[in-house]
């Protein structure tokens, strides 16, 4: 299979980069210091972009990168999408101001956009952890953000760095439980949403039912 | 009078930077292309800095780079800081969402910080208008963000950029009307909140007494 990449900029210190058919969503930095070797990023499109293109799957992908090329992984991002609706994103924050959330982290921040003109609110995130940190997690309506005309797309992401990363990287190379399993893992380590300041297994629930609904796995 | 000014790296595309005492918050850029002269940047800690320093007001500073030094401004912030309280901005967030305000801006965006045990909020920003838009206006809590053990300090913020920035340095080098006239002026023009959906001078009327409070005229 011959591969079209274009040259562009460098990025990130390295001197130079070629991008998949002139796309940066999947690209490849080069020709930095003596140490810093080659820098692959694929953005969730270029996930996309590389299922269409290659015939191995995510979890051959992981394990050439982790066991063969043996590579730092420096950021993993993996997603649950919900097209259902198993729980709306203003619920989640209600929650937190009820004080019926649990969590590893100390702060969530809400994030709304309202139409002036009406006055409505169309668009909810929730962050826990800050971009930066070595875990961030968000809940975010999709289909407001990419101005689509769906109902519901509902994305769960989780944004890991450097060893949560590359711990994260290695189960998904040694192919011990389903992507979808892995993230709804991280959630519920990291937070629970209780019911009546009871706790009960509501998140391991809805997560669970997510599992079919997985759409994203992507490294960038 | 000598000034201390340390050598640091360039930015913006300028080769090179020096900061006053070595403090990035007032740092001028050099040794760009041939046309890109040089470039100022005062933070607000700038400002107050350029303040201590100098026996100059802004109106002598402004009268100079807008008439003699023919510079061109790329961005400008002006401020009102109330440490009275004379509005809550969850309170103008809740006037939003109950179409009770009027704007050449077509969306806001909340943001609300929450802390997870207890699940009490923390912060509210309210922005009107993109970072990059020429003009965004910000009002959010001063004292939550520095997080300072003051029980107020709103700030309500006008970022400008390009020939709006130009047009509001030209109006504080001509001296003709107070600081604080002119942003409650900008405020008036792009937002009005409303009482029951019926128009009332209340803005004018809650900046009017806010113009004795200004605090803060920052060229960034």
């Amino acid at each position: 299979m011959k591969l079209n990449f274009q040259l562009k900029n460098g990025k990130y210190g390295y001197k130079q980069g070629v991008a998949f058919q002139g796309n940066p969503v999947l690209s490849v930095y080069y020709d930095g210091a003596d140490d810093m070797g080659i820098h692959l990023e694929m953005t969730g499109q270029g996930c996309r972009l590389f299922e269409l293109h290659t015939s191995i799957n995510w979890h051959e992908l992981f394990y050439r990168l982790v066991y063969e090329y043996e590579v730092n992984i420096t950021r993993l991002d993996v997603a649950i999408d919900d097209f259902v609706g198993y729980f709306k994103i203003n619920s989640l924050v209600k929650k937190l101001k009820d004080n019926e959330v649990t969590s590893r982290f100390k702060k969530a921040r809400h994030i709304e956009n309202i139409v002036i003109e009406g006055g409505e609110t169309i668009g909810h995130t929730l962050y826990f952890g800050s971009p930066s940190s070595d875990i961030q997690i968000r809940f975010y309506e999709k289909n407001v953000q990419m101005e689509l005309d769906i109902d519901v797309w509902n994305r769960t992401e989780v944004q890991l760095r450097d060893l949560r990363a590359y711990v994260v990287a290695q189960v998904i190379a040694d192919d011990v439980l389903p992507l979808g399993e892995i993230v709804a893992g991280i959630l519920r380590n990291y937070i629970q949403f209780r019911i009546r300041r009871r706790q009960i297994k509501i998140k391991k629930m809805a997560f669970g039912s997510l599992l079919v609904e997985l759409f994203g796995l992507c490294s960038t």
